[in-house]
């Protein structure tokens, strides 16, 4: 039996969902993303839409708007925060994968979780964006605009929340290139897990 | 028979050394390090120690060095750039693994290349230190000092030599926090392995 919560960061269309998916299969647990936008919605009373259209603007800092404006948070980090309880409450019942939504930082008081990035060159990513149904675009151009798009919001929804640094291994137990293949990645990810276990005892 | 060619770049006093060795020794081919710096040093007639020495000091960048200075280059350009040709000339020889020296970046044109970094909390690596043999500091000041100077020395040499950030995730295939342990490094390692040359064929 699993005990150990597995956070995935993700580059767009690297197959990150998909390696999350199979890693929550082959652990018996639940993987968590968008549900979490549900979950958040249904705290609120907010629809599930301005809460993912609000994922998606940041200026500053949360720590510069918690600073400067205090209980008048923009909804964008009210939902962080939101998200951010919902994220601890869920860690806190036990074993599960949290996809995106900076869940390595938002747990990481926690010694109980593996912290995975999932990136790939940007060309090797631009060839998987054909095959993969959740890409919008169909042509070259479109692809790169997309992708490109799709980086710098989750670049800048981390740097924003964290204050650490997209894509910079320090923040992860373990990233991985996903040209290694979708079935390494998630034995890599199952070693680590085992690994994480047997050295908590 | 293994046919890749492994680089592993990694921070002090994160074992990475030890990792790189034991996954040497289970594809049974060689590991190149200091006897980097030997053939160098023969192949140059300079002492190795005068060699050692010139791979800790480093001002502007290569590319600027080029640019300037053009054939009067400092001796740590000239020592790094004849590094880089006997890395190739092993990498063409077949497999082996590459310890530090920026060889991610120095094969970065090959395909058959797994690039490997090491890393850890620094509270993890200051314990480290104490029972790792290679540190010549005693008391608790003097091995945050090591710590602290030796990743300074190795970021400068890597940002300088490669353009690219030290501890970037993207420069590597792989990239594993020591804390899940030198066993579970040196699997994920030969997975990632096994993954890289079943998908080349």
């Amino acid at each position: 039996m699993a005990k150990t919560i597995i956070t995935v960061g993700r580059e767009y269309c690297t197959g990150g969902r998909y390696i999350a998916e199979d890693v929550a299969k082959a652990l018996g647990i639940k993987l968590y993303d968008k549900e979490l936008i549900t979950m958040a919605a249904k705290h609120s009373g907010l629809s599930e839409e301005a809460i993912a259209a609000s994922e998606k603007k940041h200026t500053h800092s949360l720590l510069y708007n918690l600073y400067t404006v205090g209980n008048d948070l923009p909804l964008s980090d009210q939902v962080f925060i939101l998200q951010s309880r919902i994220i601890k409450d869920l860690a806190e019942k036990g074993p599960c994968v949290i996809l995106g939504r900076c869940g390595d930082y938002v747990l990481r008081e926690r010694k109980d979780v593996l912290r995975v990035f999932i990136y790939a060159p940007v060309e090797w990513r631009r060839e998987y964006a054909k095959t993969n149904p959740l890409v919008q675009a169909t042509t070259e151009k479109g692809i790169r605009e997309e992708i490109d798009k799709t980086d710098r919001q989750r670049s800048a929804y981390y740097n924003y929340y964290t204050q650490n640094r997209w894509g910079d291994a320090h923040n992860y137990d373990l990233a991985i290139n996903a040209e290694l293949g979708k079935e390494a990645c998630v034995e890599m990810i199952l070693a680590a897990v085992a690994a994480k276990e047997k050295a908590e005892g």
